[in-house]
């Protein structure tokens, strides 16, 4: 058993500062999306935002907190937890992620139409290095997975998805959704979802073409 | 004869707080647009906001109170309710509805070269979920109606074209104006509005075409 | 000699009021941009934002009153006017306009590709009626001038083209350079502004292609 | 030795007054970006922002001063200077700059593939004129070096592309990157940096397609 990480206060008040920082920016439109921090490894515990909230108003009780099971076992205990908190979790249980993002754009849903085989490529651009890539003209390449209505049979394909991609970059995308974006802290995951973001503005905006690579005379 | 959902003094708060965020979207650009909220059934009570108002800046008196033949009974009697009201009326008519929202964005405004026949068609994107449609690739259709001048031709159109899409979905285009949400409240009204405007520059950004059900292997 | 309409610390009020207004929504870019209100129509003062001001942060003494020839006679004597100021005059000169507003965006730039012999045409979209334009797909011609780089040889020009429209819209369009718009108060010229980038951003976005005006089966 | 500019306390307020300016256009996603103001020009003193840090919540405790040789000198002395402080230096080196700039946005790095031979082409925009390029029809030329990872390396490739240059414009292109740009003040510095992202809008909307000069019939 590890030691607590933050209590439920605190993953509160994480989650109302990431909620108004990104729906500032649009990403938490129409109540979707959901955010969660883990409050301890093991047995894991992590604050979830409940189902249906809209995040531009989120408030403290708001937030469940919910165990390895997706029990809610604390928090505001009537309320449902997000229906997709098992990715959350397996993403827990899958890295060492201290925060997990979950956000629809019209950028992610759109990019979706450039993946090929379940992946998606992207190369060249300097906001690659957010991810600690740092070679030049690094590739990077994101795992897709369609939007299965079934919950357990998307967890069960993002699940392999991720396997596969080794973990190299912090995201998953689901093809007409949204993305998964973690990282150590909520204030890292921001960093990787901004990143993720930008790369897939770029890459609609290009009409799916990728950068040239660095050139030398 | 329904009791009262709510005074005036309640309706003219939902209606600043409302009119201030879409504002701050620009979804309410240069006094376009008008909002409503339902405060009783029956006879049909209505607050709505006044003619040529900029929402940027609505305050409590730029809102009059309104019956069943869109008659001002209350609020700021000397002010004109918006040309539009029989709109909302007719939606207070059909639906359950508590607020209605109407609004001219680009995008729902680009969104009507994609029409056919009077509908819509949108596919698959998880967004559709916001309307409470959760099946797989789930397809809605929008009813849309061309932007007659007469306000009374408008409305038949409407009315006409409402009744034939069952209202299966809580929208109304106008071809190059803009569209008519609702829900049973302004914070549903403004998830299901937020989720059509998803849809529409979704769309716009793809060239009209929709994304590709899920595969199997 | 007419009355004074306003005096110098109002229309500072104002300009200052629309300019932050402006600024958030990124129309003021690069200290790009003049704004003026009217102080007084016979003989003419004016008050407009001193020439290379950032609006974003526009102070009291950033604006200056200015005289009929284009000379400073109070405010902050120091500072020189916009170097456009002479078609805020011609404005002026020409219509009823109080108040005067000059932006550069990106899309009031992009147009300019679809102004044929100096006139841009906009149709059918419902926001024209901001301009007072009710009829069923109503069709309006902005005029449009190219950008000279002498100043007394634009405004001839500009004066020139704004005849020929019979001011019929409160516009201006300068090809590659930005918008003049005007209106009785800097309310109503806001009005107009948000009313004439709005179908910009629509021409732009459909290719330069009008709507499809109504049909009827 | 040249007179003290500014001490580190300015140097700070000023650097967190850009900071928040530019991450509210978003111009600073996911930690990406640094600026500096110069605090003596002989030696060489500046305050520029530490790596890695997130400038919508910019401190004064994420600012070091740096040498000429972009050793920390003093400020929060344990926090390493951004990776490219290389670059600062050497604008400070061939230009009267007092601040730098240097960000990464969609459009900046998308208006890399319409540079040719290491210069990107603007002309006839209005805007031009924040460059101090008044005349008609001016067109512009912008360095642009390719995104090598090596620091070394890009430093030598933008010290000779600038010098080619003749440092007509205030501001260097990395392809697929983002840009550089100064000013003798950070507001000078800002007016261009809005300038520059004005024109790369402008140019990716338009696909590369440079506007028509002025006719005269």
């Amino acid at each position: 058993m590890s030691l607590p990480i933050c209590n439920r206060e605190e993953a509160a008040g994480q989650l109302m500062q990431i909620a108004q920082v990104l729906s500032a920016k649009g990403w938490l439109p129409a109540t979707s999306g959901n955010l969660s921090v883990l409050m301890q490894k093991e047995p894991l515990l992590m604050a979830v935002t409940a189902s249906g909230v809209d995040k531009e108003f989120l408030r403290q009780d708001d937030i469940v907190v919910v165990d390895q099971d997706c029990q809610v076992v604390g928090g505001t205990t009537h309320r449902k937890p997000s229906y997709e908190t098992q990715i959350h979790r397996l993403i827990y249980d899958l890295t060492d992620a201290g925060a997990v993002l979950h956000v629809h754009t019209v950028f992610n849903n759109l990019v979706g139409v450039y993946a090929k085989d379940g992946w998606l490529k992207l190369r060249s651009i300097e906001l690659i290095k957010a991810f600690g890539v740092w070679e030049e003209d690094a590739e990077i390449v994101i795992p897709v997975v369609d939007n299965f209505a079934d919950i357990a049979e998307l967890t069960q394909h993002a699940a392999n998805r991720l396997k596969l991609g080794k973990l190299l970059v912090p995201g998953l995308l689901l093809r007409t959704h949204g993305i998964y974006v973690w990282g150590k802290t909520w204030q890292e995951a921001k960093k990787h979802l901004q990143a993720f973001e930008f790369l897939f503005e770029y890459l609609v905006h290009a009409g799916g073409e990728l950068p040239n690579p660095v050139t030398r005379e």
